[in-house]
């Protein structure tokens, strides 16, 4: 099973992180995505595990010499897309980073292009397989809060220094499809809902000099059944603040209220007096799972489809933003 | 300085809870401000603090005998603006439960009946006087968190057996106007900035058999200098959750992070290593405050204008979710 890394400007560490729990795989090749990424960081991180992946300058050269198994994909977000197509026409299996297009029309191609390949293609919203994440999706599964009616879901982030792709539009493809997402796709995930509506803003203002970056957002989807969700985005977390990032989630049903927040799950329902920390489930690996799957002997969580229709729910949520108005699906 | 106290379906212990301190004022009569009012409760309580009230079956004679100062006003919420409006043109004091309209129209004519009396009108936006959220909001006038750029504000209820009244529109006037307006002052009283636009939703789905009410809603709210706030208001709080209610709001601005969650107030910025739990300042009071006002000897925090102000915001959001649109102010 030999792996090839096309870029580092994303979360190419779930992919490192895991391989080396299978014997059967190794990173055979190294390439930037985009013009300018430095991959000697990369490259040293994957000889320290204990390969030796050949490094090129150009990733078709990668994927034509070295023919791999599977790409992990992360260069920068605007160029995600025309990436994978390049893996995908060459019935390479994509694991690339979310979202997998910034633009409707490199969406439309990429999905066009999947369903040509028989390759398997999952964007990496790793944030399923941490472990509060998972077991709280679990405990909505098995009912504990009844029907979902409505969710709040929260990402902040220290801002820092970003690199320079991320004062670009282009290259970045905005705040709410980069770290909104993540919130976006548990909307969907956990509700098990469509999307029908969404009215979101966001702003640029306060962004210490990182160009077109927004620094604020706020999203409201309708969903099947009329059920709501809010996504609230911003990288104005204080530097001293205790962790980089504070993801949370309230899911409101029926029968109960479930929070993930602080990388802990809490659960009030018809059945519990007060309020319950829930234990959490053991972590299971992204990026094994796509092995698996690829192997044919599994199915890890997110789908072609799932990365796909979320995708498009970004973008549908970043046009009505820079629109100001209301995007029906 | 006698005061009249006008049905019995909101929070008129607001005012009980404070007269007791104010040796000049006296509860002089009581009446219900909506047809079925049973006022047997409210008169017991007024005798227990040891006034001597007289109990009237219609306000309209009571004003005109009794000749109050102020009036307490907390009928049922569709009838507010009417009965507030022959409170005002005796050039009584309105102190009147909020929404003060639940209809545009209506909320005009109050506009123009307070313009044209000299009497007093704050809505009971009690919450601003909580020590939590009065502390929070000193916190923020004093630039703890910079600029405000987002807000999150939560309302979250157990619901109950509710009364009749609450099933139906047009006695009820909405759960976005109802529990949605004290999260909706927030977001216009710690940010001092101007409602833009709203997007709203709400759903009357799975509410147990209470007719017409809406028991989850979300409101997304655009204000000046591209700040952006959103109002999840929900009755699903589970029955044997540890309180009531949940009341939230979190405060994003360029220096800081201020968080109200169970009743305490938590502060993350530039200066403070980790988060801070802020210390609660004392207890004000509300309507003796407003007492205070009609004296002539200082103002209380809610003002005619601002209680006018953000029932057009709950109604101009109310709006919203019944026509599935971005309602512009």
């Amino acid at each position: 099973m030999k792996v090839v890394i096309i870029g580092c400007s994303g979360h190419y560490s779930y992919a490192l992180e895991d391989i080396k729990n299978d014997r059967d795989a190794s990173v055979a090749g190294i390439a930037p995505g985009s013009e300018g990424e430095d991959m000697s960081a990369v490259y040293q991180e994957v000889c320290n595990l204990g390969y030796t992946p050949r490094l090129f300058d150009d990733y078709i050269s990668m994927l034509d010499e070295v023919k791999p198994d599977i790409a992990v994909i992360n260069c920068f977000f605007g160029h995600h897309a025309r990436v994978t197509m390049q893996v995908l026409k060459r019935e390479i299996h994509a694991f690339v980073e979310k979202p997998v297009a910034t633009t409707f029309e490199e969406l439309e191609e990429l999905k066009d292009s999947y369903s040509r390949s028989g390759a398997h293609l999952a964007a990496m919203f790793g944030i399923r397989y941490y472990p509060h994440f998972y077991t709280a999706w679990n405990m909505v599964r098995d009912g504990t809060v009844g029907q979902i009616r409505l969710m709040n879901a929260q990402k902040s982030y220290k801002l820092g220094r970003r690199n320079e792709f991320y004062k670009i539009r282009s290259t970045y493809g905005g705040t709410i499809p980069w770290v909104g997402s993540h919130a976006i796709d548990w909307l969907y995930w956990f509700s098990g809902e469509k999307f029908e509506s969404v009215f979101a803003s966001h702003s640029a203002r306060y962004n210490r000099g990182h160009g077109e970056l927004e620094v604020s957002a706020l999203c409201h989807f309708t969903l099947s059944n009329q059920v709501f969700g809010s996504v609230s985005i911003d990288y104005l977390r204080p530097q001293k603040a205790p962790t980089h990032d504070d993801d949370r989630l309230r899911v409101v049903g029926t029968k109960g209220i479930l929070e993930v927040r602080n990388g802990k799950v809490f659960l009030m329902n018809d059945e519990i007096d007060g309020i319950r920390e829930i234990p959490l489930q053991s972590k299971r690996s992204m990026f094994l799972e796509f092995i698996e799957q690829v192997r044919g002997q599994g199915e890890c969580l997110i789908s072609a489809q799932d990365s796909f229709y979320v995708t498009e729910a970004c973008l549908k949520a970043r046009q009505s933003a820079d629109e100001e108005k209301v995007i029906l699906f």
